[in-house]
């Protein structure tokens, strides 16, 4: 790795991710003298590398195509960097929105026509003291635990090992077994733990009654997550304050359904990271590697072909 | 000063105070051997000061009736410090709120009752790598340049000697007189100054046509600072995109004003600091002054007799 790089940018060749590349002090060429490869589309179309090339930036956060395709197989020497991350922080700042929608009462807010102060007053809530459960500390959930640090939350970390997130405010991290020590102790719960057989309904009936008055729940994750039925029934019968949900089980949530007529609840229908924020993030993403690649740092998002991701 | 105090509590003593006071590690005793004296009154009633006494804590952020009733001038060896600043949070709480919710566009969302996906998906934007002006960087606008870090937002700071606010994210800090340039700079503004003869009709329609379709303004400080017919009409003619309301004027805003029925305003009346929560961030600031005390480090908002504040 040197001082300056020359890569090379294709299929699409994206006027974005030519900028992030000049701007972070690469060159771009041709694929047939460069050193790194930033690749714009799918596995179909993708070239046959030259020896130069030492790395290769590719455009998903999961790139299991790529692995059917042979492509890792086929180039053992070289470094691989998914999209994986880049797309967190689009998904962290709808949840903050979420969360402090609910919490500072703005759908009533938004739906009133005249002065309600007194009336308002002591439905305005706040994060700061108060204590976040944040349910998967990957990239959305490692994001959304920095974002909450101003506001002077609290955060219990919950993440499959327990492994501490090191951070002032985080007050405990739980492994995923111990989680049920989460929602007596929490105002609020934030999913953005991955959807596998282990976390399926793991907010239901029972998790949803050790929850306040106050608390809002907001699913980032998957709609399988949370039990919907349960859910309708606590933010009816008022045991929690509310749910932001920018997915759903069923999904698309169908017309009729009880979700779209309760006052507390706000869907945002699996738009908190829109096609147009991806392009940009993903800029941000490859000119942060290829300035990780001039200085010889470690990349982000590096894949290990022999774990499959 | 030690590294214990004896501190006195009145007229209400105030249980969260109780509680701020001795969590901090100070004792609580009466006036007559108190070194300090922490008062949640006003000033009818203002206790004779015993000589033991060095510091007195005020409830309020503004202090000018302490003034009129003489209670600085009576007790000039005393240190007197008011609750300036520790309201500041709680709006800026509110502030992001309210931008967060335009940039996410969650008025329309709150008003769905059916999954527009595809038809929301242009409509959301985000904080990062947008740059927000923050008008005023006294408290409020301090707060809310610190809550904006972590969305990856730049700042412009206007404050009145444009004395650079020394932050990662904040590119530039301007002073009063050279304001004109954020506006065309500025994706966002938010509203955090004094209401003086200066700052009346800060924004006004000249000010609303350098902003973009998609800019929200923010107001926080004071009703005043805005012009409020030029927003109406730069609301209905989408030469912004939103503005979200802690303060309007007239206020309170009468019923069937046109702000009332415009889809893109969030209006909360004047309650981004209710009455509940003022009493919990003035017992933080009790006992972080406590803590100072103790430690004989100098006090936060320190009132000056001959400034007057």
């Amino acid at each position: 790795m040197t001082n300056s790089a020359r890569i090379a940018l294709g299929p699409v060749a994206e006027e974005s991710l030519r900028r992030a590349i000049t701007g972070a002090g690469a060159e771009i060429t041709a694929l047939s003298e460069a050193q790194a490869l930033v690749w714009d589309g799918g596995p179909n179309g993708f070239p046959e590398l030259p020896a130069s090339v030492e790395w290769v930036q590719l455009y998903s956060a999961g790139v299991e195509d790529f692995f059917t395709a042979g492509i890792f197989d086929r180039n053992p020497n070289v470094v691989f960097t998914s999209a994986a991350g880049a797309f967190a922080k689009s998904v962290a700042e709808g949840t903050l929105a979420l969360l402090l929608a609910g919490v500072r009462y703005l759908p009533e807010h938004i739906r009133a026509h005249t002065w309600r102060q007194t009336d308002f007053f002591p439905r305005i809530d706040t994060l700061r003291g108060r204590t976040v459960a944040v349910v998967g500390a990957g990239g959305i959930g490692r994001e959304v635990i920095a974002m909450l640090e101003p506001f002077g939350a609290r955060v219990i970390a919950v993440n499959r090992s327990g492994t501490p997130i090191t951070a002032p405010h985080v007050v405990e991290t739980l492994p995923a077994h111990r989680i049920s020590e989460a929602w007596a102790r929490a105002d609020h719960v934030v999913v953005a733990a991955p959807a596998t057989d282990d976390t399926r309904h793991l907010i239901g009936k029972d998790e949803l009654a050790q929850l306040r008055p106050h608390s809002w729940v907001i699913n980032v994750a998957r709609g399988s997550l949370i039990d919907t039925e349960a859910l309708v029934a606590a933010l009816r019968d008022g045991s929690i304050g509310g749910a932001g949900l920018d997915v759903t089980e069923p999904e698309p949530l169908p017309d009729g359904h009880p979700l779209w007529d309760l006052p507390n609840v706000i869907i945002t229908p699996h738009d908190s990271n829109p096609p147009h924020l991806r392009t940009a993030a993903f800029a941000e993403h490859v000119a942060d590697n290829v300035a990780r690649f001039l200085r010889g740092q470690e990349l982000n998002a590096r894949i290990d072909p022999t774990a499959g991701y």
